[in-house]
């Protein structure tokens, strides 16, 4: 998902952001294999982790007893874009206070009244999925937040995800900045408001501990330009300058780390080896009477996702064919460009039936939320699969690469 | 998968099409439950099982691992397209029998030289994904299945999922019989053929037995309409008329055991009412601010399939809202219409944070594909939702209807 797996420079802001229960449960996981490894008290990356989507009751829970199991290192941050959402924290943390204090006996209020939940406050930027205004509506929301005996809340997060729809480098500049300038401002806002309500001294103590999480993986080389003085001109900021403060800054690309071939149209990555997630695909068909040739993976290992350039997913090395269609179990390969006669000929000798083929999906993150384990291969296998590419094939099968590593991705929400 | 799931009328042809192996290993074990409740010898339709996606080296000995396991009652059929898939079978039974004999001493020359495998030929019929054209290469790689000792050809296999493009009931009532038309038409050129190579008589006793496996879901209501004599005119059968015989036909409309939006759009179904797999989800975001709320549904519930009618899914009962858009986790849903002044307000009060709706999917077949179980709800539980739906909600809420079985589905292929 555009939102999962952002980590940042920052020490204090460095965490995860995951999209799915499972998923958080993984990570404080990982966490404890981790703390046995880095020195006691140093940061640890894989206990602090937000729950990208905004909170509802069941999902509560669930975070709850994670909390529970991973003991006090571990940190969940949840979402909330809606005071609704702040209400079902507050409940939640009430209903467990008195039925902790039934089990002491009952009578006497708990003694641990501090903020029981840590959040995030979801700011809509302009992509207009979730989060709420950076407007009035916004700020009594995180005035709230600010003030609640139940929530502690840790940042603002916004994610541009209409970077996707950008068609060049200076849109996404835009976007990067405005991104940024968005979250500041309301930061700026809500001190003011803060302020003309008598909680000034709090707000100004408080506000510039918040965190600032923002982005999107095609803005995240864009923030660096925008935030230059001569890149910096023309912003939506309406009144003070930025002093380029990055201390509580966190970046979220959620794609980073896999790429696919959207974020190659995006100009997020540029070549096909830069996509680190690909699939492996038999050939199991031959049309000589309509130049195509058939692969046993389908939309349960692609999905049907789809990107600007065209094509249901691209095979490695292969710039003259093209994924002609996509079907549950199998897709359709054609020849990119027939010739000017209308003839040419698929180069069928180049796919044996049997033979492997390295796809390239449109989306890596519901492509790889296909499969149930990732086997992972050396980076030098995979410069000498590619040379084997280049030359045309044959000097190693795909099939024969040293799997060095299977991962196991967390499955379900 | 369109393919999927085909059960005949009669009972020589009565059967399953699978599309993935553990579907076939599911059907395989049913067969053994259902056959315990059926008269020794009778018809056991869950024994008979097509693998639909054509035939590779790897798939054939899973396949075989599996006949072994279920023993003589079971029968699985491949689809072969190719030459070379034949030739897969042929090498796997002969390597087979060699180590057959070399473990009864070697040497000797194996009794059982009875065909092993039987198959399907698949015919392109004009949709172009698989299938090898009705044409002389068709006539000559079935005349070699007809002819091998290995491999048993049990019929001609069409899928005409170019149904799915059609825009008029006229033009499903045309393909419909074109598809029929083109499996006849084949199996007359056969005999044909056959004759003129020495097997006439061969082929008179064997051809009129292959079966014909043809349909899609959206052409499934007009093979009825164009078997008449005033529906089948102007057909592509250039020679003889057909009569019409039906005893060796069998249909696979695949999505017609839940069908989908997609489906409705077609005709193939009518009402919301019969689609019979929904998606439940729950509503977590509110943004009054641009008139939209936000479900717990994303693409990994939905999948990212498309349907003519717009939307990426859609809310049971709803007819004045739209899907938006769907990412990996969450589903954005808007008015279909604004007030002609541009205004208008959301019904948020009809979906306050946490209450649950149910959402019909673009395509059921990827859908039910995101799920590791089904609850199955009754009939009448289904009517009393929709007279709620109808009422406009409150008489009784989605969470509470009675879940009376859960299935479990084959995953992975």
């Amino acid at each position: 998902e555009e939102d999962g797996g952002g980590q940042a420079p920052a020490a204090e802001a460095a965490g995860f952001v995951a999209s799915t229960v499972p998923e958080i449960e993984m990570l404080l996981g990982a966490s404890e294999e981790y703390a046995a490894s880095i020195p006691r008290g140093a940061s640890n990356p894989f206990a602090d982790v937000l729950y990208g989507v905004p909170i509802s009751a069941p999902k509560l829970a669930r975070i709850d007893a994670l909390l529970h199991k991973f003991g006090g290192g571990a940190q969940i941050h949840v979402l909330i874009d809606h005071p609704s959402q702040l209400e079902i924290c507050e409940r939640y943390v009430e209903r467990s206070r008195m039925s902790h204090d039934m089990a002491r006996g009952g009578g006497t209020v708990s003694p641990d009244t501090s903020p029981y939940f840590t959040a995030f406050l979801k700011l809509d930027a302009g992509y207009h999925r979730a989060g709420v205004p950076p407007a009035q509506s916004g700020l009594e929301l995180a005035t709230k937040l600010m003030t609640s005996k139940s929530v502690k809340l840790r940042g603002v997060y916004t994610h541009c995800g209409h970077s996707y729809n950008a068609t060049t480098a200076a849109e996404l500049d835009d976007i990067a900045r405005d991104d940024l300038d968005t979250s500041r401002k309301f930061l700026r806002d809500l001190t003011r408001h803060m302020q003309s309500i008598g909680w000034g001294e709090y707000a100004n103590l408080r506000v510039p501990r918040l965190i600032l999480s923002v982005g999107s993986t095609p803005s995240l080389f864009h923030h660096r330009r925008s935030s230059s003085p001569s890149g910096g001109g023309g912003g939506s900021d309406d009144d003070d300058d930025d002093d380029g403060d990055t201390a509580n800054l966190e970046l979220h690309p959620g794609n980073y780390a896999l790429f696919d071939r959207q974020q190659i149209h995006l100009g997020s990555c540029r070549h096909e080896s830069d996509v680190a997630g690909t699939i492996l695909a038999a050939v199991i068909g031959h049309y000589p009477d309509r130049n195509t040739i058939l692969l046993d993976a389908g939309a349960l290992a692609l999905s049907k996702d789809s990107t600007p350039q065209g094509g249901t997913c691209s095979i490695a090395g292969r710039e003259d064919l093209v994924c002609l269609s996509t079907s549950q179990e199998v897709t359709v390969v054609g020849m990119k460009c027939n010739r000017p006669d209308g003839g040419g000929t698929f180069p069928f000798d180049d796919f044996p039936l049997g033979s492997k083929v390295r796809l390239l999906p449109n989306h890596s993150c519901l492509s790889a939320a296909c499969f149930d384990r990732y086997h992972v291969v050396d980076e030098d296998e995979e410069a000498l699969l590619l040379a084997s590419a280049d030359d045309g094939g044959g000097k190693k099968k795909l099939e024969d690469v040293e799997v060095v590593d299977t991962w196991t991705p967390a499955r379900g929400w």
